[in-house]
């Protein structure tokens, strides 16, 4: 298994070669879900999720006992034009937070038994202001990709990835019209909570970096036009995830918008990874359906820091412990239908 | 507090002297929430299910470290009219299963932390068939309905109510047509999975029971005509929850249609339940817009046994972990938007 890459074609190489399911461990899990004490169908997506799950582990592997979450975190300088409520030292500040155990994640975190990761990248050297160059050079997004690649454990058994980001709300949007087309207005919310003038303004430089830089490249490439560095650690962690055979679970529109440059660069680069949530933030309901995912909850967060995907680690652990624990018809004895 | 009843009068008369909320602890809450490390409104409804929940335990009580399911079992007369996929001797078969531990609930359980109780109603007396005479005589709902109250602790801190009963979506759909109008097909569902023709036959049950006790009477006169024991003793365990002030988790269409026994026998009797999920079965949806219940999770569940209320204890406890556990903005060191 590769360890990690130095260049951008390189990770582009291991893009192209991710695992596919293993056929014989989801046929295997579909076997066993026909026969437990339940009519048949009858846990609806907790049945069509354990059996997800245990295609991507392969062999018999089909418990969640070591869930990991990792938030990344990083500095726009797309901020600097106003497009959000919070003023960019709230990056920091909400690092500082996450690593004494204040924020809502680490509460979440702690509820689920999930472990908790935060990895800031270079809060001291925000993006470039992507109406006026690309956010990044090729440098930066390799080193950021990197960052979220060897930030997952081996040894963990689900991956649930989050942001921090003043700002980033605007890079996902822009990611997405750039992306998938439709008009700025269509991708563009209140984030954490601007006004109306606000969204009018946020939506004016999402126009504008799409005008600048729409259409010059696959999904790396917007990414790294327009996207940031949390966004690209959440991508690398995410096709890092793919390479272990460890099931991901998305948050809301930051990390799907980063997600779905890895889907834009290669086809099938998410079907290891389901939809946690449905966050309230104007675009995010599109994004999901444009990627094909239906989201396991919609509690109208719009939070980030990974909490939406967080709290449905607790879905796939009930899914996984109904699959392994319940008896068969035959074991209890009870009449099928 | 009145420890138990011994007619329906004297439980008439605890459901209309039921307690409110604690309106000093929900103001509390509602203050600690707004000075969170997030924006306003970012944790969406977890912020309200933390506010609710708080405001229904009164004081300082802001944990959930001791949720409680109860599964109640019954069988129905109704059954031998052929309105299950499944013959009766399956409700005694599950109530095994489940005290052996083999069943999907004993699993959610477990993976939430929380207590099962299985209570069986003298399942070797089934209900009369309703579309010959009563459900059930006097003394049978209040036996039922006491087994319901009892099975409550009052050390609980939350509790979720569940049923298993071969034949017991029909005596639901029944209870809603009653106490809702409408159509007998819009109540009507496949159920643990009856075929077109079986879905036929459930519908005219339905009718036949409605036409014959429809208006007679109101929830509770409804709950002993056309329920059964397990209906009943999940009526019982909610109305015990209120009085303890204890807030409940409600679960699928049969769970539902016992709650609406107690909601149009007493308005606002509900106001300390949320609903655990939307059930795939028929007439759910509908019957949680008559509750002006919005679903917490809609995974297509249509088990039964509490599962889907089971599985939203994990929602729950995470909005209380955010509420108590976060830094405020000024602990934090966080600049406010």
């Amino acid at each position: 298994m590769t360890s990690s890459f130095s260049d951008l074609s390189a990770f582009r190489a291991l893009l192209a070669d991710l695992p596919g399911q293993d056929k014989l461990a989801s046929a295997n899990a579909a076997a066993r879900d026909g026969q437990l004490t339940k009519p048949p169908g009858s846990l609806g997506r907790l049945e069509e999720l354990a059996i997800w799950y245990r295609g991507w582990r392969g062999g018999d592997r089909a418990e969640i006992v070591a869930p990991q979450i990792i938030v990344f975190a990083g500095n726009h300088g797309i901020a600097a034009r106003g497009v959000s409520a919070f003023p960019v030292e709230v990056t920091a500040q909400m690092v500082m937070n996450f690593q004494l155990g204040g924020a809502a994640i680490n509460q979440i975190a702690r509820c689920m038994g999930a472990t908790l990761d935060v990895v800031p990248l270079e809060l001291d050297r925000p993006t470039r202001d992507f109406t006026t160059g690309p956010a990044m050079e090729e440098p930066d997004l390799v080193a950021a990709l990197r960052a979220g690649w060897e930030a997952v454990s081996s040894e963990s058994d689900l991956l649930v990835v989050g942001e921090m980001g003043i700002g980033n709300t605007t890079s996902a949007a822009a990611l997405a019209c750039a992306l998938l087309g439709g008009a700025p207005s269509d991708w563009t919310g209140r984030g954490t909570g601007v006004d109306d003038a606000g969204l009018a303004l946020k939506a004016n430089v999402v126009e504008a970096g799409v005008a600048r830089h729409g259409g010059a490249g696959d999904g790396l490439e917007m990414l790294r036009r327009l996207g940031g560095r949390e966004l690209a650690g959440m991508a690398g962690a995410i096709a890092r995830a793919r390479s272990l055979r460890i099931p991901v679970i998305l948050d809301g529109f930051i990390c799907c918008a980063a997600a779905l440059c890895l889907e834009r660069t290669e086809s099938g680069a998410l079907d290891h990874a389901v939809a946690g949530h449905r966050s309230a933030e104007n675009g995010h309901a599109r994004l999901l359906q444009a990627l094909g995912k239906t989201p396991l909850l919609a509690l109208d967060l719009r939070l980030g820091e990974a909490s939406g995907a967080a709290m449905a680690i607790a879905l796939l652990q009930g899914a996984l412990a109904c699959h392994v624990g319940m008896a068969t018809f035959a074991e209890a004895g009870v009449s099928d239908a």
